[in-house]
């Protein structure tokens, strides 16, 4: 039903427009950008005979062909009419973009309720109004008026449309690539769950990843997140967890608070993992995109940097991880990389002279020890001793691929701009990157706690 | 007594080497690849008569000159004996990088105090060993092996070095400068009170952080952080908080471990602001070192974006802020500037269509308003409508300037590399930007903490 949205034809924007001054213009733009989209667009605009090279119609009336998708940009006033004229041209599916519905008073709420059911009635499914749009990453179709990110496998719908673009965002940023982006506004049809129950099915979204507001049906969103969370690692970022919060997302979306802490204890229950913000949300998703589960808890660090490894340290204890000790095996071996001041307990502070060629050989035996689940590899990145920006980065991803990638690897990589270096190969390899302890250690969290659900 | 070893008119290096491989060549570039800096170099190194361009010495008694500071970078063995040569060559201050003592074994603990104990004798300080070293950032005096940061009102003190050096660049990638840097080392002398002295009388430093993994003389260290604390901001980041924590930290510093729990009371009690991990630390010396303290509690806050306000609000609600109620006046003055979409509620959604003069407009006005104390803008970077990447963030830093920078303004700009733009103004005009609710609900937090102890 959803998936629909997701695969059109053809698809007519109304309100495009060559003006860049308005949100149909950066609609029309994005889905026009993308050189590799099958999809055939049919512009609509009453003052436009043609717009950025297209020929454009006064109205969908006048398209001659069945229009699978239409998406709709005017001023919230002209909606209903054209949601007729959608009706009336027997569309597919709708999105509205508009605002200016439910979000704003109750006689918005009734006009988007009343287009939802004049649609459904004829078996149309909308999306929105009060939203950003959607994009299928993989097929190039960005609907919506925000950026288009890299491919990938994390699937996001968003509750909230600006803040789930900064997210996208900040996700590229961090190496992260997408297969779909729904932001669904106001729900006034299509829900969470009708999205979540698509994302299950969609085989290119290994991750899924929510920004939740509020849950409208409980029962049936725990459900369809019970369903979902058992084969795909689903990330959930909660707003509105406090009385201020709840009061924020109900002015933005127009509707009810959600109470928390019985949310909290069935998403808990679900097996999706929750997160209360955007660094631990992040570091997450990076970890379940790139990384396998462990096959326990048994954390193994490395570092070039006393502080580090202690601030890890104190998270892996807060968060329950075991640190594994050092078989004498693992000790011979580790030997003739080491030199004589580096102390064989874990975690393995091999100093600051350790080199790219000391991170490959130690990364290597963690990754080959029996002992050892995790493998944690804290760098501060040296500007010394002729060591090369990317040096200590490039030898734990060789050392994970020389394993078969067959165990977590979590790099914690910090040092400000120094980093940009081994970010690139982190994105060309597929390979995380943590910024700073705190983000690694929830992500091992993460992953340890998805390993024990499943186990169960 | 350690001012001393921020101001030397002569300096000799002890282990000057032009070969790159070598810590003494890093420390010997860092000191003079610095133009600026007027202290006189002698490297030393028997095995040369020139480096780098200077003339260096077999040995320190070959210099000519007094030496008012000798930095130690020869392998361990050799340090006690080269101690002894600048006993002999009374040197004022000694800094020992090299490391291979008190957090080796105790035969390396006993010796460390030894060299100590004798420098002390004759009046001689000594930092470390096992230590970075230290910088003056004001006079462009590099003394370490990390790289130097830009000038600004920070100094920090760190006992872990390469962690520090990773804090060093992550602040200056988020656009902190900094006045003086210390590692400490094993504090076989110098001691982290003796360090917290200097920069409670040092004119350049305003705010002081400290990277703290245990306190030995804690009754010392508490009444140095309240006389500290009453009178300069000082943010503490505390590693080694666990068990696992502590252990790690006393494996890298030889160190006993302190008891956390009685610790973090006497920190609240000191008025100096704890920090559990890095992000919240950076965000509280970015707030203490760019913003004014508020006035109160009362938070105002404008958003494009829904989820950022709405995160930030829960963060708010957790952390006890207030939220400011809007007055008629102000709902008024704003009216103008608004799109009648809007909601005249706080948080203050504009919607995704409000541009930089919006931003400017709305963020004046909160900033004049007598019922508003802090004023906090989320942006996520809009990519549509024809807007700029950075004319959100210059309306705020407009808004802020025109208003005489009197009350704390908190920039919350999310969006990965199209941050970027903004940075660089943030860099240029010393105003912070966090970059995510949490961050800036930490540094809110701070301030407004800060400002309720010194009103007691």
């Amino acid at each position: 039903m959803v998936k629909e949205f997701f695969y059109p034809k053809t698809i007519a924007i109304i309100g495009a427009t060559a003006d860049p001054k308005k949100f149909g213009n950066a609609v029309t733009v994005n889905l026009l950008e993308n050189e590799q989209l099958e999809s055939e667009l049919f512009p609509i605009n009453p003052k436009s005979t043609e717009i950025l090279g297209l020929k454009s119609y006064s109205s969908i009336l006048e398209v001659e062909k069945d229009v699978d998708l239409a998406i709709i940009l005017v001023p919230s006033k002209a909606v209903p009419i054209i949601v007729d004229q959608c009706i009336e041209k027997k569309v597919k599916r709708i999105i509205i973009v508009s605002a200016g519905f439910g979000e704003i008073n109750k006689e918005g709420k009734r006009i988007e309720q009343e287009m939802a059911r004049k649609a459904r009635e004829k078996g149309i499914r909308c999306i929105g109004p009060n939203c950003v749009g959607i994009m299928n990453v993989d097929t190039g179709m960005n609907a919506s008026f925000i950026l288009t990110p890299p491919k990938g496998n994390v699937s996001m719908v968003t509750q909230s449309g600006s803040f789930g673009a900064a997210c996208l965002y900040e996700m590229k940023d961090q190496g992260l690539g997408f297969s779909k982006f729904a932001n669904l506004g106001n729900m006034s049809d299509v829900n969470l769950t009708d999205l979540l129950r698509f994302y299950l099915e969609d085989n290119n979204t290994k991750v899924v990843c929510i920004y939740l507001e509020n849950v409208i049906d409980g029962r049936k969103f725990y459900d369809t997140l019970c369903d979902l969370a058992k084969i795909k690692p689903t990330i959930i970022l909660k707003g509105g967890r406090t009385a201020y919060g709840t009061t924020a997302a109900a002015s933005h979306t127009g509707s009810i608070a959600t109470n928390y802490s019985s949310l909290k204890a069935a998403i808990k229950q679900s097996g999706a993992t929750l997160c209360e913000n955007l660094n631990d949300y992040v570091a997450a998703i990076k970890a379940f995109s790139f990384l396998p589960l462990p096959e326990g808890n048994r954390v193994g660090i490395l570092t070039n940097s006393g502080g580090s490894a202690v601030l890890f340290s104190d998270n892996a204890d807060e968060f329950g991880m075991k640190l594994a000790e050092f078989s004498e095996e693992f000790k011979a071996k580790i030997t003739p990389h080491i030199i004589p001041l580096v102390k064989k307990v874990n975690p393995l502070d091999l100093i600051a002279g350790a080199n790219g060629e000391t991170y490959y050989q130690v990364t290597k035996t963690m990754l080959e020890d029996p002992n050892i689940d995790i493998v944690v590899t804290c760098a501060v990145i040296p500007t010394f001793l002729e060591m090369t920006l990317d040096e200590h980065y490039s030898g734990v991803v060789r050392a994970w691929n020389d394993t078969g990638r067959k165990k977590p690897i979590i790099p914690i990589f910090m040092s400000g701009e120094l980093v940009i270096k081994s970010k690139k190969i982190a994105e060309k390899e597929l390979v995380p990157l943590f910024l700073s302890p705190r983000q690694a250690a929830f992500a091992v969290k993460a992953l340890i706690e998805r390993k024990q659900k499943l186990q169960k």
